[in-house]
């Protein structure tokens, strides 16, 4: 899967929110690889500005491909959340005016079926599409005990029993992650993202809906089988370290090599400072991962 | 599955949270069924006491049965969430001590583990456990269009992707609903509970994370294949039609037979006038329903 040799760059990045672009380009720069950032005017972080970049707003599609051809990039990553696309706060310039048909079919369907299709369509321009991983495999999880701190029988209970979850959730194309704790599933993920669910897992606790006496529980996080990993590829980060130890949990366990975790080395001192466990679950074998 | 005539009383009533026991003891009260409400110090509503009535703190499993005893209910109705038991906050008293290993494994597993021990203890003491629809079959949802709105056949394809994954979950003993609009699963219960994942749904519709454009999509609740339906069968009421509109949702499609109405008069009307629909559905024939 690593395919780093074959990416000359310049490399377009299109950026959604969150870090996650700005670790990329950060990754992309340490390996002397040229690149242009596109990022989504209301959706990616102000620090993409650090970078060679350009804005571009929801349905400004033309300027984005002028963008990225201008700047040479024949190589592309999409990365970071997007929102669905709000089409009563849409600007439509001639390009989009094109491919209204596309940009209308992205109101509906699940995650996995909307990424697919943005994928087919930069791939139908001639754009060659690269997961985060391609570009920088030492963001992906790697497989084993990340940290100090070691799951415990109970919490490999736990594990298993959340990993049902998310792949019965994965082939109906629903979520990335669930917390468990003690066989109880505590929460599952949809559009909220995972931030969200933690919160919500932490004031469960606190109003006593759940389970409060010590550190129990575990968040999982895999993609979904036969997800498009080349966007939305499931991300930890110190933050989610920090919000699952609000939430009570014992530790983390992530699908290795499908996983991106966003600051590796905060994350896990971040996970070790805490006594949380951060594992990486070799799933190679299990279905369709 | 109504078996009413066989209900002699006097019934007595298990009260957890919401207005669901006080709707029970008034069904009680129209047929003439004597009634006697155990109700669970912070967790049942206050209104109980409007009834016959003795309250209970979490653990005084002795008291529990003396008053069941004392007031002759060999049949009772378990009714209304509870917590998980909070150990740190526990009052034990000689019964409850005599029922430790049984307490304390309510810690663990998923509800409808829980819920089949709770069943079988009541009955390994020789109880008559009887879910509220045997009481009071009219609280059940009947099959059909149960209000003046339709569904569309957009809202039928979301209920048909809804029920796949209330099916997928449930045989994991996870949550009874879901919402999904316009193919895409907004959300997905566990241990919050509907209103909860309802005001979720709203706040990401808020913030664009979800389409804003219109009413659409639905809410969904079933019981899981082969759950305990004498305890914990699931319920809508008014505020959950609020709450969908809130949502934005463009109705409830509820499982016909097997989920409770709370106030049916009042919720169908609410539904008429926010334009939702109702629909009781006919799962007669699918997998463990």
């Amino acid at each position: 899967m690593p395919e780093t040799a074959k990416i000359k760059g310049p490399l377009g990045i299109i950026a959604g929110r969150g870090s996650l672009p700005c670790v990329l380009a950060e990754a992309a720069s340490a390996r002397g690889l040229p690149f242009h950032i596109v990022g989504i005017r209301g959706e990616a972080d102000d620090k993409i500005e650090r970078y060679p970049h350009t804005w571009v707003k929801w349905g400004e599609v033309g300027k984005m491909f002028q963008t990225l051809d201008r700047n040479e990039c024949g190589d592309i990553v999409i990365i970071g959340g997007v929102s669905r696309p709000d089409f009563s706060n849409f600007r439509l310039d001639s390009g989009a005016i094109k491919t209204l048909p596309f940009i209308l079919s992205l109101g509906k369907g699940g995650d996995d079926n909307v990424l697919s299709r943005v994928v087919r369509f930069f791939e139908q321009k001639g754009y060659r599409v690269h997961g985060a991983g391609d570009v920088a495999p030492e963001l992906l999880a790697k497989q084993g005990v990340l940290g100090k701190t070691k799951p415990s029988a109970d919490d490999h209970d736990d594990i298993e029993l959340a990993l049902s979850v998310v792949d019965a959730l994965g082939r109906l194309d629903v979520g990335q992650a669930t917390v468990v704790a003690k066989g109880y599933v505590i929460a599952v993920e949809a559009a909220e993202g995972t931030d969200a669910m933690l919160t919500r897992c932490a004031e469960l606790r606190d109003i006593g809906r759940t389970g409060r006496s010590g550190r129990a529980g575990v968040l999982v996080k895999a993609p979904k089988p036969g997800q498009e990993e080349r966007i939305d590829l499931p991300t930890i980060g110190p933050n989610t370290v920090l919000k699952s130890a609000a939430a009570g949990l014992a530790g983390i366990a992530v699908a290795a090599g499908h996983v991106l975790i966003a600051d590796r080395d905060n994350t896990i001192a971040t996970a070790d400072r805490e006594g949380l466990f951060l594992l990486g679950l070799s799933l190679e074998g299990r279905d369709g991962v």
